[in-house]
């Protein structure tokens, strides 16, 4: 009888979870480990995010609204209009980091059993948040050799089923680093007004996108405001990982409607966290330009040492700050395992992300692994350099 | 198809909720609503917890260690340890709030179709929690005349099943402020032996105690470290209740293991109210001392306020900061609204919590209400005067 539930026991744990043990070992050993791994950004957070906790003159933290500080819905409803997504403080749920609004947005729109189809590889909670709201993910390939880019339509309507209610993107994508057109937008637009399901789009990367075209959101696709559900964190925009900011987004009230109610449930989402998230909002254009332009640097020097290493591929990913690249190895997980275990250059070696842990469909992407390009351009050139010299000395190198 | 899920549709509203609309029309109507419907204190935080944000000399805000701050969970364990509960940082993981240790719990421990058997009158949205882990409630009855104590337990076991896998209590209590004495704690802690099922016990108001006896905790309990299961929360401790920090606390390592799968599914609890809390540990005993007089003397006023008032009946709640009272009146909700929409005395009037809301059996509670002793004296006098005169011009009077 006491026992922990079955869901309990089958919660994935994340693929990185496993190599800790096996870091912080290598760090005992005096190694120096190059966390590739998360995505975790080094960038300092823009002032004045830091100077609105300092500021505010707090005599206690008293609930905030369910749906998030007015005066904040407010303002961030004035960035949503700053890029061209015309929504009120009264379209939005401040929610607890981007995880609680997917999970949200998943409870709201489907029922047990219900499918929502998801390119695979994606970001792995996603597999977490649809097994607690016993929603199904129907995966749907993209292959590295074209860049991970959206399959033929076709091969949607192929797995579209009365018990669809949605498709899932990432965009810029987590772990591809893909990033999706206007074109590719408006196709996505057009099937799932044809089937009338729900556009989930988590767009926790729209400040990094590495082309000369501006982001284009689920929000901007003219027709879909009933369908498009935009899910949104402060946690990569504003380097603030910590303070758990997100939100959930819609024009369609009867989701809003119910998006409060689950809002209502958890009380709040965390004030101070809102306070450092509102401040945000006034960061300077400057900000966002010199923090692209660092990891386009950083990506290019990443990308351009991983294509020269032998039986290495890596497509040049055109936002976020990932790669989910290719390697000459019998098996990631064993690779990355090795790396930590193993391996050493100098007293340093690299952590990466076993890509298989991205895929729904097993026996995929067991020769990939997923990069951050998280640390400064010189951890980057150390890091290339300590990867390039392991696949060399791998045993399982192919 | 295009429609939100069954259990958006069904997730109950607080039922305070319907409330708000009438409050916020009597304030533009000029009137001043004195708040006795919400646990919220107007007690200021501990300078200690304030300052620690002040003085974290961030730069950028990471994701802090799924199961907590490693800094914050040994402090901690220090506070438990200071009342005779031995845990370390390792049973023990941060939660977004009092509201996920309970939902995380109940997840943890249950599989979907198991029952918990729970006191009623009982925190609503034990109800929320439970129906999105797809766990059913199964309540118990208490009584006003005696002051909500616990039912015999020959009436517990007559609701024991197969599917029992525990039962939750919240000690102090919301929404009666009852306090289980030691004596009742190690009878629940036979019964729960005897079946072995979890003993899952919300302590949030452990500070709130208004005996000369210390808080009796789950974990005092000899020999239950395997169903013990505490749920604690620093919202009401440090009137920190927006930084959405709690905790799960157990020594059963199964359910531990099963609680960090939960935690890191959701990546990590906030970073700033960790922050916070950690500084509030280091609150003086003084603080608690200074909160605890001024509670007692706002009770006093209050109980014998209300008891004072024709057909008023209010036990004398040794815990939290609530009372669950008895007004003759036909039907406490319309009794609530009616004050907000209709009623008046010298441009005030009060707002307080329709007790049904807190009962799963239907029909009960219609003649209680939720009076919340969360503003000064001053306001309590006030808002008493106020409720004298509306329970004589009430038309549903009984």
């Amino acid at each position: 009888m006491l026992s922990v539930s079955e869901i309990a026991k089958k919660l994935p744990a994340s693929p990185i979870r496993k190599l800790v043990p096996f870091a912080d070992a290598a760090k005992k050993r005096g190694i120096k480990v190059y966390h590739l791994n998360i995505g975790q950004p080094d960038i300092a957070s823009p002032r004045e995010a830091l100077d609105a906790i300092k500021n505010a003159d707090l005599k206690l933290v008293p609930y905030p609204h369910s749906a998030g500080i007015e005066s904040y819905r407010k303002k961030l409803a004035g960035y949503y209009q700053g890029i061209n997504i015309p929504v009120t403080e009264n379209d939005m749920i401040i929610t607890t980091g981007g995880s609680e609004a997917v999970s949200m947005a998943l409870q709201i729109c489907c029922n047990p059993g219900d499918e929502v189809i998801v390119m695979e590889p994606f970001y792995t909670n996603y597999n977490t948040f649809a097994m607690l709201s016993n929603v199904k993910l129907v995966p749907i390939s993209t292959y590295i050799e074209d860049g991970f880019a959206l399959p033929p339509i076709g091969e949607f309507e192929k797995l579209i089923s009365p018990k669809t209610k949605g498709i899932l993107i990432s965009n810029p994508g987590n772990p591809t680093g893909t990033l999706y057109s206007k074109e590719t937008m408006l196709q996505l637009g057009e099937l799932v007004k044809k089937h009338n399901i729900y556009l989930f789009s988590d767009e926790v990367y729209r400040e990094f996108c590495y082309t000369d075209e501006p982001h284009f959101s689920c929000m901007h696709i003219p027709g879909l405001e009933q369908n498009a559900i935009l899910l949104d964190s402060v946690s990569k925009r504003y380097s603030l990982c910590g303070v758990r900011i997100g939100a959930i987004i819609s024009f369609n009230k009867e989701v809003m409607t119910a998006a409060l109610r689950f809002a209502q449930a958890r009380l709040c989402s965390p004030a101070l966290g809102q306070i450092a998230s509102e401040g945000a909002i006034d960061t300077p254009p400057s900000y966002f330009a010199a923090v692209r332009k660092e990891y386009i640097t950083r990506r290019d020097l990443m990308v351009t040492s991983l294509n020269k290493m032998p039986g290495v591929f890596c497509p040049n990913p055109m936002g976020a700050f990932y790669a989910t690249v290719r390697l000459p190895v019998d098996d990631s997980d064993k690779f990355a395992q090795w790396l930590l275990e193993e391996f050493e250059y100098n007293k340093q070696t690299v952590m990466v992300a076993p890509a298989a842990g991205f895929y729904a469909t097993p026996g995929k992407g067991t020769d990939e692994v997923r990069i951050a390009y998280v640390l400064n351009v010189d951890d980057i050139k150390a890091a290339m350099e300590c990867l390039e010299i392991a696949l060399q000395q791998y045993p399982g190198k192919k």
